[in-house]
């Protein structure tokens, strides 16, 4: 499986697939910088009037619903949309599910659409399944998701989703395939937003991979990866930001290699 | 006084506090980081239909008026009387006060909602005060603020806040009782936002701490040492924005009672 | 030369001209930092009840059009619309012009206030040729700008702006005048919106010079050779985005005059 992952990694390297992302204020500069460093291209785009544009020209569309409001919930619901009907990958990063009624009724909606990906911490990717369940089967809900794998094949199987639940081990499912990926290291809890760096990567590799389980593991692999090696250098979370953007463009073969904690499991 | 900073630092890193922000597009991704270094739990949100949950859920909002618009301000206005009703602590940071009358009608209504804490500089804090005169008094001001001090007094009398007046060295009221902070280094100045990062770090002591006046302080002198010790290893301000993060989160007791310059004067 | 545009860059740390940006999300924390670095006060603000005011109290306007949408463009007209009418100036940086109809349909509005200076790409430059000809002319289109070089000299001519190219080598034209750039590093490339900085400096040099033309070549030069001497010093793309900041601020008269590569053409 090594092999397949970096090969998806200089994928994106050598294809520089256009992101379009409807994210977050508070990430929106590291997401894009994370983006080149990774060798993809990035674009913030979410204005009504050419938000579909948007998704047309891209290979990929990564909606991040962290500080949704009226004006860009619509423009998620019109790009997943797009998206969806012209058979294009998306993700979805249900930042907060869970916290707020809204933010269950706005995910809720984007289900709709099919998600390619949908990657979340456990506590979202619970969240999400019951708000699907919900509004599925209404308030007799067949499965209650007690712990995140399940939700996350539940998600699976419903939406047809890879659905990636990030933590100390990142559990990714496709049906009934299973990666999980153990690289990370636990200081990058302290630095905003990894979790939607990581969202935006798996957008860009689901833009050049036809295997999106493969194109998934391969994003967290870097990530990890890119934050394992960028913490030895750095003092403290601040300087962990910017290493990491250093690490996602140096990056080698034979570092990934040596780092890589990536298991199979097909059930 | 020493012990008891140091003791509210201590308490937001035990505690974790959520803290809510409403703030400006300029400085999320380093306020939420900020927030992150020195313990707390950054959520930024401002949507109509869950900005009153964002507070319910969280130990304190901070309001910061700095990229304000009419969407926004109804979000501002809706916290501060959800927060104002729970009895919740909220900050508000009067961004450019005095420079526009639309940021003076702005932060007229939000008085109204007596912010627990008023963080700001020397001439918005006696914008502030202006403002609220002429609001409550008509155009017969009865105290024409000619220096800040006196302003953040009047302030905190009318509206019960703490009232932080930031500059080389910060001036922190509360009724008759007064601290300075005399710490900080002057490249600060050369980084965007440190002091919005102030008004959130404010929120996240506010939310642990029962004595504001004296969280107020321990987060003005907590940034402040972080600044001192930050700069020593920084080339310019773009190295000491990151190392800013790095010290918020490495400070021990000892750097900080050796640095900490604080000053009651209880007058 | 060397002499007016290093003047040009002592001037703005003298003046420390209030510059105003209605700019994207996704560069505003960097655009600040920037500016302040170089010498300048950046104030971000777009609601409609103050942004003329803030057009008025600045000494430059620049409108970045990157994460426009209906309501930031009104902001964007009302501003442009009251720089042209004050006689101050203002900068253009027509992100992503002919991507999408709606952001040629945009700048098509934003041409009639005639921009002092207009930055961008290549692409953009010709992009925004296209869409000025088609306004002024129909669908009978004079110059099919096949190069940027000739797009520029027909915005320059048609607006009265000073245009300026940015790449390897940034053409700057004013009228017959051009003058050539050629510092920088393709590094910078990866750099999420080092675009967007050069046209918030060339706004800042913009309010403190006479001769534009100059002035925007000190602010391309000034960015340019920043870029190079940081990249010295970075280890990837994150290092580089700080370490730029950093030598913007401490960049001195003999590493300006060392790396200078500008070449004036009054053919």
């Amino acid at each position: 499986m090594k092999e397949s992952l970096w090969n998806s990694i200089l994928s994106v390297r050598k294809n520089s697939p256009l992101v379009h992302n409807l994210t977050n204020y508070v990430v929106m500069n590291n997401t894009a910088n994370a983006l080149l460093a990774a060798g993809a291209s990035p674009i913030m785009a979410h204005a009504h009037p050419e938000v579909e544009d948007m998704v047309t020209i891209c290979g990929a569309s990564v909606i991040n619903i962290g500080t949704l409001d009226e004006y860009w919930v619509e423009s998620m619901l019109k790009a997943a949309k797009k998206a969806h009907g012209l058979g294009k990958p998306w993700v979805l990063d249900p930042v907060g599910a869970g916290a707020t009624a809204y933010r269950n009724e706005t995910v809720a909606s984007l289900l709709t659409y099919k998600p390619t990906i949908i990657r979340g911490n456990a506590s979202e990717i619970m969240a999400l399944a019951k708000v699907g369940e919900a509004k599925s089967k209404g308030v007799d809900s067949v499965h209650q998701s007690t712990e995140a794998t399940g939700a996350a094949q539940w998600l699976s199987n419903t939406y047809g989703s890879v659905v990636c639940v990030s933590g100390a081990t990142d559990v990714i499912v496709s049906g009934n395939k299973k990666i999980l990926i153990s690289n990370g290291h636990p200081l990058m809890q302290l630095v905003t937003g990894l979790g939607c760096t990581a969202s935006a990567l798996t957008g860009a590799f689901a833009a050049v991979s036809n295997d999106k389980l493969t194109g998934t593991a391969a994003a967290m692999a870097l990530l990890g990866i890119a934050g394992e090696l960028a913490q030895k250098e750095s003092a403290g979370p601040g300087s962990l930001q910017l290493n990491i953007l250093d690490k996602l463009y140096t990056i080698n073969q034979e570092e990934f290699f040596t780092y890589l904690k990536a298991e199979e499991d097909n059930g």
